[in-house]
């Protein structure tokens, strides 16, 4: 089936769901009920009666039955006021709202019906009922009336629907299994993150855990970023809103923007974005074409005024903490700067075996209106050319998007999927011909004369908020060993003089290598702790018993998904063990060596 | 002179000051003249005329000519009415005031006389004017009546006195000296902060060169931090005020607090400090009394809506990053925590040689009111005492300072002398019985039963910025090499193939070690640059020409107050002198040994 036929079965499935609610529910008003990107949904107005999961089964079972039946979906047109006739007689309020929108277009209305079941539709719809594929009722929530928090709230029954029965089975099995890696259960689970109702929603709060995973992306993108010479600066988290009119933040972010008041007659924002400030370190003081490039770049937090219905885990936060870099350059230098910044993302998605996971858009301008895009058109040429260059050069097998450049400057935009086969937008880097003029940034050229640079804007990740929920759903909790909160859980069989003296010495072995562990000493049995460094997904753990305090060899138990040779032995000296986790963690590796 | 005689002193000149500017312009009228820690000063409303510092001259020699007449201070009473009609016959409308307040006390009021010059004053004064030591008038600033920005400007003129004329001339050098040294000056010649008019007043924006300082600071305290466990978290920068309600802070700081509006009918504050953030982590699961201690430490910004008027550089900012920790222990434990602190504090204050330039005060209850404090007098009587015996047995030589506690905690404060003599609080470990009470916090202790942890608040250097001020003052902007910006200039003396060559390869080798190198390749002679890298104050610096190219050997400049030994011969192989300095800068040495 292709993607238009799926999507018109799907269609056609959300008529009859409304047929089928109808039969059971009569008096059921009926609002909208399109197709949606794995299935479909229709939205019921059903008075004082609610739908719950309970009821899906009869509700399917209505469905097969109208399928069995062979229905044919048959068009008609009706003039609007026939149109406006059959809502009122039918008693359907919402339908007749849409009608009367439709009234102005002074065309016929066109009809779907199924048996007896009769539809305002747009269509297209499959010729009879029996050639829908599999399908199943996923949930029900409520939903306001064209979206409308004052209009009446109604039922959207959900969906989902594939050609066949195995694509249904797959898809109903990755969303088993996003349920099971759902990083705001992990999170609990694993204690990375926490919220707090006297804090506030969409703020989240990190546990020890939580950092060290956050510490240690940090760590590799600095480390990474310092062998380009990239120059770390750092910014206050205000400013006058001044800034932003200038910059043309105030107007493009407008009721997203936190406003702060001073008491003392002044009005600060909080930084949607971190470019504007950067641009002020750049113009304070008189720049040479020798300096340039300056590349700035910083781990910092930005704010966002989000609606609080959009909020949830750490996918949408009200602040979040990025990684953001802007590179001031001349024009004749863009290449060589993209070429840094594409060489960092690759270094960075590497040690995450992310990279090859990806594809890569190259957005240039819309030829067809070159007009409508700010900077010269000279300008645009080179930095077009030179970004399709550095693309071919790392052989990134960029897709040429006409017209999806920003009005500023062309850029290159890094697409990644994750174990889930879920695609995010990470990694970016934006050419900007426009923000250096509006704050009106110079340097003086080898002739002497005033010359404006070019900006770069770029991220390796996005925020750190949405890009660790990523991580933690698309490992499931099991992170590579560089990146575990806790690295290796050494298990004390009993307290025995002996045994503590051993236990003790591969704890201060790991604390001299900074190797991150933990010592079990509880009284639990020997099973529910090595069950409990399952359930806390710990890479490494060893179980420390009389019998290793005499022979000083540890029997190394490694987690399933790390294990490079299933056939080799582990086991080993106390500091050859924690030396060789210290190692491992240092090269950012992905399998265990161990 | 003791101190209470220099204070008479003092004061005496504010007075001797007074006649001498009321006999220059009639019909001043007067303010206060108290004396201040360093001198003294008076307030005068002379209408329309203003005292400009080119009037110093002609004011010092009236007073020296009242001194010369060693005119006595003579003690008189009057009524309040007779004190009222004094003020009115003398039209004085402030010192009227003054009077004004004190009629309900309905005792004679004091006035002193010295000559034909008489005034309101509690007193004591010297016997007569020729008593008085060195002194000289110093500034002249605009002061509102009584502090009210609603009140008449008044000018208010500075003087500094001391017993001698050689100790008057030590602090004038100080003082010269001082301002060279300030932070604001040096910071924009080394280039390590900035301010911008679209950014807002008190939010310094740090460049690369700041940025590198703040960093190291940043890296030297969790370095020394993770020896001692403790476990960085993270936080947003937001909280709903009800927080703040919970934690007493929001009626603390009342007006210092940052409101920042939600467009969706919420309010959130801007956090003043980070301890209720932290108790919200600690909340987040119930914990054992095998898991304590906690000990969350985080580098992270906090915000004061400080008034415009006390903002300057990096002293009183609107938005600061502190060094900031939390320790949540059982009683039985704080001793063990406050050590751990006191180790951290001294570890990192020797690593700027500071440690020695300081006094530490141990903060206590007033024993004549133990009512008045939050907590068990149990857990106090421990507290303290650990407290004491933890000073004694790390040798801090602690005064013991009765009702300096806080109202919830004993502490520990570390003042440090600076270069200047100057004294600053910068290191401080405080309890708090009340902070885990008001949030609930709990812990089951051995037996199963629900007990409440103490929290132990801790700063090791305060706020960066305001510690960022005190470093660079106290160096003069002459760091030690581990925090310099720049650690190495290496200057060329001319463009061959050969030196470019071999200065190319001592700036890769720098990069290898992570020396921080520059290179001066510009077109200027050989004596600027030398004197550029001395202006910019960096450690070490070579020329590198032909010769040096030919011998592979660099003769090495080092910056003087570095050079430890002055009679040593400083000629290097590159390999060697770049992990040399990598290696002073690992160990944070303050001197070289190059």
């Amino acid at each position: 089936m292709k993607n238009d036929n799926l999507e018109t079965m799907r269609h056609s499935l959300a008529h009859i769901m409304a047929a089928a609610v109808s039969k059971l529910w009569s008096g059921a008003k009926l609002g909208i009920g399109p197709s949606v990107d794995d299935g479909f949904y229709y939205d019921f107005d059903l008075g004082e009666a609610t739908i719950s999961e309970d009821d899906f089964k009869r509700i399917e079972k209505e469905m097969r039955r109208i399928i069995a039946g062979k229905l044919e979906f048959v068009r008609t047109e009706k003039t609007v006021d026939e149109a406006l006739a059959w809502a009122r007689d039918n008693d359907q309020p919402y339908k007749l709202e849409l009608i009367e929108e439709l009234r102005d277009a002074g065309e016929p209305i066109s009809f779907y019906s199924c048996g007896d079941f009769v539809d305002l539709c747009r269509g297209p719809h499959l010729a009879n009922t029996s050639e829908v594929g599999a399908f199943k009722l996923m949930r029900v929530a409520g939903a306001y009336w064209r979206g409308d928090e004052k209009r009446p709230q109604m039922q959207r029954l959900y969906g989902v629907a594939f050609a066949t029965d195995a694509e249904l089975q797959a898809h109903l099995a990755q969303i088993e299994e996003a349920k099971k890696r759902d990083h705001r259960k992990l999170g609990q689970e694993l204690d990375l993150f926490t919220f707090s109702d006297l804090v506030g929603a969409g703020l989240p709060l990190y546990t020890p855990r939580g950092t060290v995973l956050i510490e240690e992306l940090k760590n590799a993108l600095k480390e990474i970023s310092a062998k380009y010479d990239m120059q770390p600066v750092s910014i206050p988290h205000l400013a006058k809103i001044e800034l932003y009119e200038t910059s043309g933040h105030a107007q493009k972010f407008a009721d997203e923007l936190f406003r702060v008041k001073s008491h003392y007659d002044q009005e600060f924002v909080l930084k949607p974005v971190n470019c504007p400030h950067h641009t002020q370190i750049y113009a304070s003081r008189p720049r040479s074409y020798r300096e340039l490039p300056l590349r700035y770049i910083e781990q910092t937090m930005q704010y966002r005024d989000e609606k609080p219905g959009q909020i949830g885990g750490l996918q949408r936060t009200r602040g979040f903490t990025v990684d953001d870099g802007h590179t001031f350059c001349r024009v004749d230098q863009i290449e060589q700067e993209a070429s840094v910044l594409v060489d960092i993302i690759e270094g960075f998605y590497k040690s995450l075996g992310l990279w090859g996971e990806h594809w890569v858009s190259l957005s240039v301008r819309d030829y067809s209106a070159p007009e409508k895009y700010i900077g010269e058109p000279d300008d645009w040429d080179a930095a077009e050319s030179m970004l399709a260059s550095v693309a071919e050069k790392h052989g990134l097998d960029a897709r040429k998007m006409e017209g999806e450049a920003a009005l500023y400057g062309p850029k290159i935009d890094f697409m990644f999927k994750d174990s889930l086969g879920r695609e995010t937008q990470l990694a970016t880097i934006q050419l900007d011909f426009a923000m250096p003029k509006r704050f009106g940034l110079k340097y003086t050229d080898q002739e002497g004369a005033e010359q404006v640079p070019v900006m770069i804007h770029r991220a390796i990740l996005g925020s750190f908020e949405r890009f660790t929920m990523l991580l933690i759903e698309h490992f499931a909790g099991r992170f590579p060993v560089w990146l575990s909160p806790e690295q290796l859980r050494v298990i004390k069989v009993k307290d025995l003089p002996e045994v503590d003296e051993f236990a003790e010495r591969v704890m201060a072995l790991a604390k001299e290598h900074g190797v991150r562990a933990t010592l079990d000493d509880s009284n639990n049995s020997v099973g529910k702790k090595i069950r409990s460094a399952e359930v806390a997904k710990v890479p490494y753990s060893i179980v420390v018993g009389e019998k290793e305090a005499a022979s000083g060899q540890l029997p190394l138990r490694i987690r399933a998904d790390l294990v490079a040779d299933e056939t080799a032995e582990h086991v080993y000296a106390p500091e050859q063990l924690i030396k060789s986790i210290a190692n491992e963690a240092r090269g950012r590796v992905s399998k265990s060596s161990l």
